[in-house]
């Protein structure tokens, strides 16, 4: 029989875990593990992501929230007295209700403006200059972080990456990626993971939006913070006793490259989405490049699509600017519904 | 085919997930759901927990370790300025790295002194007394965190319970309870759950280490700080976007009086541990009522014993002490195995 | 024999203490007093507080520095989990190292725009619009603060307070006012303290810029969050054992209005030395409405005046931007000393 | 004329200021000074510390709390998951509401035993032992905090102090030496500053209690922290701008050992209320070795005394325990009168 049309487009978080990945779960459910990260699939997930990076020496840290994941990073990265470069539509300026701030134990964020949800080497110079310039009166310089893809939808290049964090680098500034959506930039982009970060210090690297039910992994280019990373994260409350369902995630999302298969099959329904938006005359207010398009449609057009569909609506104007985001298990058919909606 | 023996009893957090409870995971495992707690299983469980504790208004908040319930539950309830009363071996004191501290933004911890892991009005009315003597120049007083099953496998009776949060009440003190083995302290006392929490305000009502996977309830009897308790569990890092897999863990959990199945059976073998142990000339150093033992053994046994065996050796005092602990997975087979290898 | 000319321009810091001040200072060591508040002055300086600003139940705390008084104030007006509306150039967010990020728990700052360092009815809306718009993700809407005298060295009239406040009240905001330069606004605004303070629930009314070694109070309009402040304030180390100290200051300063006139006299300097300058061709980029002028100069003209003039030039533009503050003591021949030199 | 007796026993907070500094404050007082530490003064303070406790390196930050200097200096030696070492009735436990933990950012404090208000070796080791054991689960070791003068009014000997800081420096731990009442230390072991200081890394240097109006430094051995020490005292909001009045305090303190010579005073007539009231039967539940004593009265003799005199009273024993101290203006006569009364 039939499944019904998943009509839901809220977030790429509405949607279940990918089959092997709750197979794993399933898998692991017999028997003992050593708990707090001592089972021995962890061993294995440090191993795949140290060579996914490129990065040998990296330390590893699970935690179950995108969320605590860019709160412990940035922990990690800046003192209380320092602030962090973010575009000032970032997660962790306006989706974390202050997690970087709690965390960090009070750090600034300094918002970098620039068009598409991105960042440029002139809007983060400006927003860099001043800061440090008052001496001890003044918050003090403090970590980069950026988001690939982007809150707008959108990606950097690799070029654009390196742009940026060359720039902070050369400032003397650590860099933070924010990879809630490292997959479906990689897969955008067709870059490798290494590539993707050469250029940061440390890496949020996303799996719940992606097919995971709760996983994402801080990871430390260098291993120096680890064990303070360690203490943070449990003092944080962010680690896991039984610590095995958090690995296995991770290591089925590893595995066979589902992680990149899986922001794949999103990003190309996004693209389809977005393609017969057009056709049908949305303006679509950034460029999408992945799996999430903000459109601003007819009220009419809104009211059809939401007898069905769930989305949300971002504003009141004229014609309200709504968010679809498509996750990995969107089909042409639940694609071609949600337009066939819209269009009436 | 038989499986092996599961000889681990370094903690009731080493074993798996009970079955009904993977199943519902599984079960939910398919088409959308709402996120961050607006599934439709959330409001069953909330429904569920209040009908358990007979506090029809309460708020239920689901967060994935015990030490997030605690120091979340704290944070509700004391300024940083204030103290919490605790016993001197609670795990808010000495396992938690300093959560509490770091959620409450920095309240101290004084601590309680008494046997068995217990505190008993005369010790903390002790502690209390000098605490607020010192007007503006000392810590105030917060709130009292009382733990059932102890950290040291004991319980406190209903009457003592009772006697506690009396005294807190009277000196305007709001009380929580750890409940991370609340279960097995309903189980062993033979009381409902609405008479355990009678006397508390908010409850840390654990499910991990007795069948979940990763869910505690943080319950509020009084539903006033309910906002605010979400504001801080967002900002904690502690919200699950793909929540449903919360909620239908602690769904199960509570279904059939699962809760309480699995921790009459932990308590259970955990008798039958500390009787066979007793048998042999163990020197039990608490009495165990739960599921928890503390034994001092020969360096002989513990190195015939770990030889299959898993546990926590926590002294190398001439006869080493260690912790024993079965989760509600252990069968006689496995006591009795490891008693035989206690015994040599 | 003449006093040589001080040519100090640099901050209303650098002067010395008013002589009245420094007289009380000296007239009130003998003897004892009892410590932290309880000595006879501070009854005093509370009852002269609350009379001056129409608020007979104030609470009155004196602290000894103008970061201390807004950051004991804010931290007392909103929660972690909020964001306090400031103008982007405003002390609290640009000059204190994160110090009411630190005091609040981590709170944020959400900067508004605005010509001549005033935010207006408009862009505060702009600013408060989306916040709050995302539940439980984002941060939520705390409290408002303005400074006046500005930290451009313009005025907020009193209409432009009153909009303002109002628009905060009326999205439940309380309104705080960093009163570091309050006398030099009440001065040139020829309006009275109880006008300036209408609007407002917390006012940090600033000593130490205008006569005073260092004491600041911090206002509460409504006293139930006293004690809280209270232990605030001993908490963050700002409460004095030797408290007599600041209160006789304070005291000396609100005596037979030697506030206003230390102002009057600051504000005079302040208008001699920019009309002076606009005589002299420099561009003066605000409007200077009290003590404290920024203006543009040729780097000749720089040159000149810092052979014997201290201040601080801000950039290196092809004419430096610098600030130029009087402060109660500066004489006509000290302008015009400084102009002379500008002048060449 | 004569002066009234000052039979005021409550604190040595609640003298006036020493006439040689309050006369250094009022000649400083003319012209201008560049703020925030800038001031000429400064420069002599920090060389004088450093020839003092031979520390050619140290760094020196004055503030104007006794409080401020312990948090400010424990800040700057522990993370907030580390806990510091201290004994049960020292002031940062007891006397500080918590700014330890605010300044921290929530770091743990370990209560350490010990008679006469002083830790042994034994006892520190004791309390050390633990603290480590559990891993990543419980807080870290970081630092000892020790007070000569102590809160009982004895003294550890340079003996004492070297045994301490010796086991703490063998387990890696920094030292911190809460000098509030430094001199009247030096003064009763009649030893140098520096021999004071060998065992410490960081030292708060009393000034307020012992003449001074409001200043303490926090002396750092190691500069390197230095930039970081001053950037958490401004965000504390404890950096002055009329900063020459704490420079010359301080500076009129070391001046002609002033410091020492205050001191010894207080310390005289502390000795001899002490040997009066073993005169005269009351019971010195420590043995007063500095200018501070603990002493059991009968209530007819606090009666008589309180007629007059002022001091706290700490419980409502049979013999009430009351607290005495002299501050370095107390003659033999003030001292006498007190007696007199008390013997009735």
């Amino acid at each position: 029989m039939d499944q019904p049309l998943n009509l839901n487009f809220a977030s790429d978080n509405t949607g279940p875990v990918a089959a092997p990945i709750m197979q794993a779960m399933v898998e692991a459910n017999t028997g003992a593990a050593m708990p707090y990260g001592a089972d021995p699939w962890m061993d294995d997930v440090r191993d795949r992501l140290r060579a996914l990076f490129h990065w040998p020496e990296a330390e590893v840290l699970l935690v179950a929230t995108g969320t605590g994941a860019n709160a412990l990073a940035l922990a990690g990265m800046v003192q209380p007295w320092q602030t962090i470069f973010a575009h000032r539509i970032s997660h962790i300026e306006e989706d974390e209700c202050g997690a970087p701030e709690f965390y960090t134990g009070g750090a600034k964020l300094t918002l970098v403006e620039g068009q598409d949800g991105k960042m440029t080497p002139d809007t983060l110079a400006a927003a860099m200059a001043p800061v440090g310039k008052k001496g001890v009166h003044g918050v003090q310089r403090g970590a980069l972080s950026l988001t690939n893809v982007t809150e707008a939808g959108t990606l950097y290049s690799l070029a654009e990456l390196d742009a940026l964090t060359t720039l902070a680098h050369e400032a003397g500034l650590p860099c933070h990626l924010d990879g809630a959506r490292f997959a479906n930039a990689c897969a955008a982009l067709e870059c490798s993971a290494a590539d993707m970060v050469r250029g940061f210090n440390m890496v949020s690297f996303g799996g719940t939006k992606n097919g995971c039910m709760a996983v994402e992994a801080v990871v430390l280019r260098d291993p120096a913070r680890g064990w303070e990373l360690e203490l943070r994260r449990k003092r944080a409350a962010q680690l896991w006793s039984k610590h095995r369902y958090l690995s296995v995630q991770m290591r089925a999302y590893l595995e066979d490259d589902l992680w990149l298969r899986n922001a794949a099959a999103a990003n190309r329904a996004g693209q389809r989405l977005a393609s017969g938006l057009r056709n049908i005359g949305a303006d679509l207010v950034w460029t999408p490049q992945a799996n999430m398009i903000f459109a601003r449609l007819d009220r009419a057009a809104h009211a059809r699509a939401q007898a069905e569909a769930q989305y949300y609506i971002l504003d009141d104007a004229e014609r309200p600017l709504c968010r679809l985001v498509c996750d990995f298990t969107k089909t042409d058919a639940e694609v071609d519904r949600l337009l066939e909606m819209v269009a009436g």
